[in-house]
């Protein structure tokens, strides 16, 4: 089950067992699937009964037309999982000139923030300090949120 | 096996059973996940092989962090298939108050026309007049084009 | 005052002087504030009273939130100008490394279809076949198109 | 000229009357082109000089394809300005059927802090709180940054 953040909610914790398989089951999935520009970022969310949904970064050749690794886990986690999100990982492939071959752990984008606030308010997120971090501290004063009840609509 | 696009490239085709079942398949994942703004758009892609990926629209309070329901089918297709689009469909739950409650099917967004061009430049698209159209022929001239074993990174 | 398409709408037409003077504009701007990855792509709108708008392409770290220079363009229409839209072209600066130095006349992205498509259905727009074609040829079978009168609220 | 950050850099700042008329300017802009679902935002930039630079939010039909206001004012700061960013606000225009009728502060999105953070690192924005923020302070640990100087291409 999603664990509630802490009071204060900007207070990061340690990482457990589980918190580390999250972040290697993302580094499988961009070792398997790297290709520079059109895959080098994978995501892994952890749902509230504790199965790992992955998902892929998709580069485009118009570049603000991409989407991000963690959209795709989320899709993955809805349609396959019950769709909650106790924890999320992003990696990232590092590209072949890069002194670090590492596949290290990166913060979600601006962008990312928001669709992970929407969907999991509660979630904690894997940073690069390599502590687990409530997603509301990470985007503190959001823009204002709508309940997901909401009837309105974006066009779609 | 995807079929190649006929001469000249621009010629719809009638549609057959599997493609009347792409379209249910994403109807059915609609039917069940609809929530107003923020699930209201299902994608079929039918890979090469057969196998049928779907995916859900996913809607955000800032409506341009949304995600087209074509990306998580896609990101899927890659992950748990073969990453091959032989044939794309996607159709929209009404809203409660519109006259026809038909899920229908719909164009895929421009966005989405990049995206499949990029990853599936012979695939199909099925549109609302229920015929399979060449996904070159929805997005003529597309801004250039960079072959997907360039090195370019676009900062991810 | 912006002229309708010819019937049938998918006819390009020659360019005339003021369409050079428009891909200049825009070549001039880019010249100017070129910049790899933050400014590569500039554009020009012609409004229907005659005055040029420019626009330039906003690179951010992370792709997906870029901004296409159309946009800067059309932002400057309304606020600055009535917000017609007679006709559009776009420019990009080449890389260092590429074999051609011009900067030549590049498609719209399908973002900016579907955006030019909402505001100015009956624009032209310059393509690198150095002809003006009705932007509603470029979008063939749209997304669905929801009046600019709507009440719709796309959470913003 | 851009006060830098006070430290510790997520100390926020009581407003000023420049900033007041920076609020000011964005509720004029919106008054003047409020149209819901396609201008519901707009932003106002004061660069280093004291100018200052105004967008309006553009919708579009397809909602992941809107543009922020802030995009173009930046964009606008860039091209008719000296492209700086001193202090950034937003303001929304609140629908008919909304309680409150007034327009009113809104915090940026995540895809916005991005920009921000990418172009002005030092700028400080104004909140709903009615107090300025350091940007770095809203988007704490950043997904990795390039350097503005950077070869690097997202494809355009």
């Amino acid at each position: 089950m999603a664990r509630k953040p802490t009071l204060p909610n900007d207070t990061p914790e340690g990482l457990g067992g589980l918190d580390l398989a999250l972040i290697e089951a993302a580094r499988d999935l961009i070792r398997l699937h790297h290709r520079p520009k059109w895959h080098t970022v994978a995501a892994a969310l952890r749902g509230a009964d504790g199965r790992i949904w992955t998902g892929l970064h998709l580069g485009t050749s118009v570049g603000r037309l991409a989407v991000c690794a963690e959209a795709v886990a989320l899709g993955r986690a809805i349609i396959e999982g019950d769709g909650t999100i106790a924890t999320a990982a992003a990696v990232r492939h590092p590209k072949p000139h890069e002194d670090s071959q590492e596949i290290a752990v990166v913060s979600p984008c601006g962008g990312c923030r928001e669709m992970i606030l929407d969907f999991a308010p509660l979630a904690w997120v894997i940073l690069p300090d390599m502590q687990r971090h409530p997603i509301a501290s990470l985007l503190p004063a959001p823009y204002r949120r709508q309940p997901r009840t909401g009837e309105q609509d974006e066009g779609v």
